[in-house]
């Protein structure tokens, strides 16, 4: 049984010139997959009207197509012109919709101290719509419309990613959507992730333990550290799932690590607020990433006190207890320094666990003993420690990211053994 | 004069189904333009390989088609072979790439302990071109690739983006390469970005100073609390560009800040290491996003000290000295504890300029008195201060987001006031 194929076409010359990374297209996925549609593809394209014609063109191969961006009131707003286009259909003035525009723009008016008149010649663009149209909502004074055009429904929403996900649900209750959602069904997914493996020695488990099956599907991907196995089947392919399962735990167990997507801090913290452990951090290098993505979960606050961002050297020193001697004999980057300033961090923040992490970022501060990259973590606990020297490669933004990834890892890893 | 046409096709599973986001769309995109080549569209597809074939035949239209993924040794990575097939070419294993790659993989087989010969079929397949392809380099053993097919010129680069983007110069350098860039011709691009005055504000002094002309393209854009205006133009046009920069400027002055790409947290730096002070953050809610921000820019540490994340109230009493009598009568989240988190933080770091934020992330925590999105921002200067009270709509990483680009506002805001 095949799913119904959805395409994403997301509109915004910013995005396409690659000056800004668009948010909507893997939102838009994320909910297709999620609903039982195959998301094929996402397109992205400008304001140049030639370019988003075709791209609508193209949805009207899916049988969903949601289109993002290009209702707003000025020029290069050419959504809707451009779909009338592609699906053949005349444009018109839909009166109870100018008319709800009109209000929301003579409030705006009223506001900024403007003569309405401005506004008008905005307002009847954006109230004018393709024959056969459907409003779903508005956000400001920009609509949303779902349009059925031969097989397939196009479902048109405002670029701002705020706007776009709160109607979304609103489009998912038309009838035109409801009859593609009828036909589609959610495949079974299953993902076991990995860390400490190499993303070929994954590949190779999974080829030993039997691999790929009729109706089953398996993306072995890295992501930070990480080694993901992503299983997409039908039900039918649930037996040749789990054998897969089945040999990849028999063939990588001590890599494996969770069977679900949580990211590594919620996994973190679910540790600590099991055991009833509070944690906190001392960070160099990382600058604050690791506290961001511990605080990034809702509810972190239960667990996590706080942590001190040590950039200065007298910074650790009085933030954190780091003893000027141990700086001097071993330097700012090393295992000593990174077991210090997470026993600072417990002490200072009364916290019952603490990571450390020092290292160079560069592009400077490299040396031939302590090169660009090399990176120390320290975890420390309430019953024992772990720690790890690093050599990532890759630039500044780079070696932050996966030296914050492996921090998280390393918290965790603590918090398994005891 | 028209621009050739640049296409970019990304393939992977994991990008179109939204569980990833894409950074080698934009980054090749930003690449184009600044190359002069116009970035036309950015299309993500899975492993499926009619959605890749029909991806990489569309490409076929394009001056270039730059192509990222796909390329491992694995049953899934299917671009070489669905490549070949869309341009109408052989394949062919070649003898010396395969001799590379089969070098690389012993060395890799055996720090694995593992027999050569279960990476030998993955060689052989990674050594597999289509006739007339011109390797570029190797990242790992994916080899990137330039092949010239009718009107286009495609380059092949490994998905892993610093792999990509080590390739990708050397891809430029090759001769189908070099011949469209000969064609290419630079636009002109000048921006204006703005702080504290809304998109349409912005879009009407745009569209009064006199809006677009022939080759001048204006685009208005809101990113993070800024709004930008971008304006791309060629020479001939640069006097309507001179003229509606002045325009934008006479009307929106107090709101303009900067007319260059430099993010909020590289003037804020810049501006302290001209004055020569020294720098701290105080975080609550933004939970070690300010500082991460901060020290995402290469040489941050001659500006800035460190930072506390204080999530709990006793960590902001011992670590930046709020007094608990401040905390009971105003509450954590008020324009007091701010004040005082930044004093704390300007003692305790000894740093001469420090931003403190507090608020209410959510999704719990609020109240009718203190709703979610509340944020007090408060900077603190050798000579003077800054703050702001701060309703945010959206999620909590919304919340978080723009919380942290408004802090790093106040304290720019701070340092062009003094």
């Amino acid at each position: 049984m095949t799913r119904p194929r959805g395409v994403v076409v997301v509109t915004g010359s910013e995005l396409v010139r690659g000056e800004r990374t668009d948010r909507n297209g893997p939102f838009l996925a994320g909910e297709l997959l999620r609903l039982g549609i195959e998301p094929a593809r996402i397109q992205i394209v400008g304001d140049d009207p030639a370019e988003l014609e075709a791209a609508l063109r193209e949805g009207l191969g899916a049988d969903l197509c949601a289109v993002s961006g290009g209702l707003g009131p000025t020029h290069d707003d050419r959504t809707v012109e451009l779909l009338a286009r592609a699906t053949g259909r005349e444009l018109a003035v839909g009166a109870a919709l100018e008319a709800e525009i009109e209000a929301v723009s003579r409030r705006v008016a009223e506001r900024l101290r403007r003569p309405y008149a401005d506004f008008a010649e905005g307002v009847r663009k954006q109230a004018t719509l393709p024959a056969g149209a459907e409003v779903v909502g508005i956000a400001g004074t920009a609509p949303a419309l779902v349009l059925e055009a031969e097989d397939t429904v196009f479902v048109v929403l405002p670029g701002p990613p705020s706007e776009l996900r709160r109607l979304w649900p609103q489009a998912l209750e038309t009838s035109p959507v409801r009859a593609v959602l009828a036909r589609a069904h959610e495949p079974e997914r299953r993902v076991l992730r990995f860390y400490g493996a190499s993303e070929s020695a994954v590949a190779r488990a999974l080829a030993e333990a039997g691999g790929e099956a009729p109706g089953l599907a398996a993306t072995v991907c890295a992501r930070d550290f990480e080694i993901h196995v992503d299983l997409v089947f039908e039900a039918e392919a649930s037996s040749a799932a789990d054998r897969l399962g089945t040999g990849l735990r028999k063939r990588l167990g001590e890599y494996l690590f969770a069977e679900d997507e949580r990211a590594v801090e919620e996994l973190v913290l679910a540790a600590c607020l099991k055991r009833g452990l509070s944690l906190a951090t001392a960070e160099s290098c990382t600058g604050g990433l690791v506290a961001a993505r511990l605080t990034s979960v809702p509810g972190s606050s239960d667990v996590f006190r706080g942590g001190v961002v040590a950039y200065a050297d007298d910074v650790k020193r009085a933030e954190l207890g780091v003893s000027e001697e141990l700086l001097a004999r071993h330097g700012a980057v090393s295992a000593e320094v990174a077991a210090a300033m997470a026993a600072g961090a417990r002490a200072r923040l009364d916290a019952d666990v603490a990571v450390a992490v020092t290292g160079i970022a560069g592009p400077g501060g490299g040396t031939p003993e302590k090169p660009v990259g090399l990176v120390y973590l320290h975890a420390e606990g309430t019953d024992g420690s772990a720690s790890r020297e690093l050599n990532l490669p890759g630039d500044r933004s780079a070696i932050r990211g996966r030296a914050t990834a492996a921090a998280l890892h390393v918290v965790r890893t603590l918090l398994a053994q005891s």
